[in-house]
């Protein structure tokens, strides 16, 4: 029989607090062992839900405690870097969410000390977990479409986050767009060159902190491939995520609309609703990615997704955001 | 090279309008050379558009004329019998407009003559030729969905007919179901019992004249096979015409709703719109069933659609009605 | 703040053991706090992963265990009528899936035991709770259909279950069709008479047990109102639910087919997968419904699904049943 | 009562003989009343088919007939402008396939002698006149979708026209993007620059004539507003042409797939056929623009799609076309 992981979280705001209950309820072979969060509220009101008994305030205290064999990750991005080193030095797996980090340097530090440590570090994209991203990776490998040479690939959020967050979050490419740039690099290989536009066009308030709530950005492969991303902040009618790859036998489309499986007719109408957010759509992906976390450390087998994944997505954000105030094509370092 | 069919068209109604602007312009090998309408008003509204210089006042004129050699049958359905008469004395091919009669012996007066004189007559039933219901006999014929054991047919109109039109129509069963009778025949062959029940639940003003505007009948089909047509008179989201065929290794779904390519999202909501009426659902579908009608002709063929199955789609309509009076099972005769 | 129910889980199977997950994850206010099984592997390899202390051999002793608040039923249907008196008896509160029991007398006998004790008793119908069906209740009382006037559902196994399942099942009627009945009760009011024809069309071999793989019954309602059910062990293409309530303003369409959210499109083909089975298309009305239980409960509010309810469907299914047998339109009494 | 137009026709090859067809059958006020076409055989097989008495083997002879009121153009490219000023010097109004020419001095040429001689002259781009495209244009009137501020659009082949036609085409930005380029002025106003990337990804054999198979467009337009067109001459799967408009309220999506509306449901897959080729899709856009144009002539209104409209098309196809060859961002002349 295998062992159980007993997991520290990390981390326990509103994407902790689902991976927490997937911890406690579904996902085989691991157990919550422990949570940690610098926000005292935070820790309280999961405490009050869960039972949960070894609670830490600060993450070091949680690295130190010898019970615990690997952490997840689930604070904010500029803190992801100082416990990666930390989880490092106390030699537990870490399950990190992405990005990365903001800067190439902090990644290339990571990536460094996970390769010189030799933990396991998994970097997390739950759209690769997705059922639709995940089928149709397999589909491409298994040929249905002959060879990719084209991928579009567009993430609406329904509404625009608060200023604050907007002020911290690296900008549209970034924060938005990582997702759909790693998808890009999983599916299509490594980008060459980059081209962006974008604008504020619902937001006009974005201005004053020099971010875009509209853009397209074009992609041009190593293999000759290309892409086009459109990220947009302005989504009102729902959350809407969408990608599709052409290829020289057919293409794949990945996505959906719809949230409740209820049409409703009325005089000359057929309507139904969409889906609301991030949650909706990738509930199921973030459970899935876990299970795949849990079950790649214990078989033995290396993190999918790697430091390296997220120092090369982050690149290519850096290029995309760059070239949109260049406002020319900019090859990716 | 072959023949071109001079066409007589007796009524010009609204689908006889129809039917002339395809014999205009797209229907090979034929073309309009005579029409004639007992509704003074209708012919010279349709002279004022089209150059057709024969008309007739008279149907009988029109069947006289030594240049005709096909008449396409258009009129109200109690006028068939005497025109179809007629036709086979003066021996033309007729295409006649479903249904064929409004009684067993009106049709079986109307096939005895046609077996008797040999004429080409073709029995209107356009839905055998829309794109859809084509394509799904021919996947059954192709053995794609294995043996078919259930069909399910339903036809709605977006609103009521007017009580005039009502009172001749034949009643809901007849009126309205024949087309999914027909087609509950052409997949899944003959019927032995029905069972209807049925109300007025949206105009009740119709129980004055002994109908129902809506309705439900179970089929029993003599190969054992099962099936239900649902009928409605108050679909007032749009046209709807549906079937679906299940069959021991799949199912064949026929029918759609959405008349323009446009999809509209505003918040939270995904809505199109419908099809309208029965010329936007099956426009084509009556071309198609002309050039059928003058290619078979042509080619030596016999008929597709005969009398017998005029005669036998309205046996079950009138046994389909007579089980919703008597709210019992009612064999087919 | 509110109480935490102990919940005391009778049964472990597949169905048992999701539900035990979702107590374990993601039910607020209860906790998982015992469980029984008569099969003693079942209840081993439930405790292999999952921490739960209490188990008991028996249901009477966790019946008797002063610490459970509560009781979730999950166990073969004919052990329902036993385990609820216990309860009753023990004054527990109960969750007891479908359906109630298989006969009349039973399901009177536990009717009346529930009033007499006046115990919280839930009868588990999933469905209401799937996001679809309980979206379109709203819809319903919030008129936007107007007044319904008919209802079709449609219930298809993606294959047939084994013929020792078939044996016990209560047949197609019943053990398929109550679930489509208890809609058509919720939705549309009560039934008066119903009429079925069915057959073995596809697995000859289940002729000597008495029962039918393809079934068709008509509903009239009370209110005048008209309704069809079409029930399928063959629907060999995937697990297809589906419901339609048409108003007088509108028609409501329940259900989905595809799983992944993936399009493939190759050659003159655009293809999706479909759902595999009830799992997949209802977890998650199971869980709304375990929640909806507790927070019931918990309110003190009265149960929404009742006796009386699991009574008036299976009164319907032996109708129409009978009718199948009788071939002829059977009053449900 | 209003005058009819008599139509010459020049150019009878596959497109001139659907317009023929449609003046023959369904367009109202006109009729066609002579043909031209510089090929004998083209001709010949269309006199076989239709009765059209006045054929004229060059089109310089048509254009002297005095009964003629309007010229068709359904020529090559290369012959619109000796014909267009032809029909000028002799007055008659002027329906002109697009693409206007594809040089900007001969777009230059003819729009100047429009100008001059101030004759009826509407260029033909179809797809403005697609019940989706057209009722898309009403709904951002409407301001269902707020404020445009971005539009993709895509247009791929199902296969690869000859290398013959392809040499003379114009390349892909301009063949195949001049349909995008022309909507998305018409929704979203004058482009400012252009980027494009492509590449030979599907038809290595193209590299030897310095066109490309796949390519993307980026398009900032002067007031602000983004654009992305994608062609394609490797759509495999069927002819696939898709646009969205996103606005600050909503979006609209044109389009659709599926040609016969059957769905085609086997184990675990659901399936329907895709749109073959143009003709298809927008042969009854071609209809209702024949008829527009008919309608704004006799009715004494300016055409709706100018020389002006043709020649700014071109400009950015140009623009295009060039960014692809210096992989740099591209000012719209």
């Amino acid at each position: 029989m295998r062992k159980t992981l007993n997991i520290g979280l990390i981390g326990v705001g509103r994407l902790g607090s689902l991976y927490a209950r997937y911890f406690l309820g579904s996902i085989a072979h691991a157990r919550l062992a422990a949570i940690s969060d610098a926000n005292e509220k935070a820790m309280q009101a999961f405490a009050d839900q869960h039972d949960v008994s070894r609670r830490y305030a600060h993450y070091t205290d949680l690295l130190a405690d010898k019970e615990i064999d690997a952490v997840v990750v689930v604070t904010p991005t500029d803190t992801h870097k100082e416990i990666a080193l930390e989880a490092a030095r106390q030699g537990k797996a870490v399950f990190c969410e992405k990005p990365l980090a903001l800067s190439v340097e902090d990644c290339q530090a990571m990536k460094e000390t996970v390769d010189r440590t030799g933990i396991f570090f998994h970097l997390g994209f739950m759209r690769r977990f997705d059922a639709g991203y995940s089928a149709a990776k397999q589909k491409i490998e298994e040929g249905v479409i002959g060879k990719p040479i084209l991928i579009k690939s567009s993430s609406r959020d329904p509404f625009r986050p608060s200023m604050e967050y907007l002020k911290s979050s690296g900008g549209l490419f970034t924060d938005c767009g990582i997702h759909d740039i790693d998808l890009a690099r999983w599916y299509m290989g490594d980008v060459q060159s980059v081209y962006s536009v974008g604008g504020n066009l619902a937001y006009p308030e974005m201005d004053e902190i020099g971010d875009v709530d509209n853009a397209i950005t074009t992609l041009q492969f190593e293999s000759g491939s290309l892409g086009v991303i459109d990220l947009s902040r302005s989504g009102v009618y729902g959350y809407d995520i969408r990608t599709e790859i052409l290829g020289t036998q057919g293409t794949l489309q990945i996505g959906y609309l719809r949230e409740t499986p209820l049409m409703v007719l009325t005089k000359n109408n057929v309507g139904h609703d969409t889906v609301p957010y991030f949650m909706e759509r990738f509930g199921q992906a973030y459970r899935t990615q876990l299970q795949h976390f849990v079950d790649r450390f214990l078989s033995g087998q290396p993190p999918s997704i790697t430091c390296a994944d997220g120092l090369a997505a982050l690149r290519i954000c850096l290029a995309a955001t760059q070239s949109y105030r260049e406002k020319r094509p900019v090859p990716v370092g």
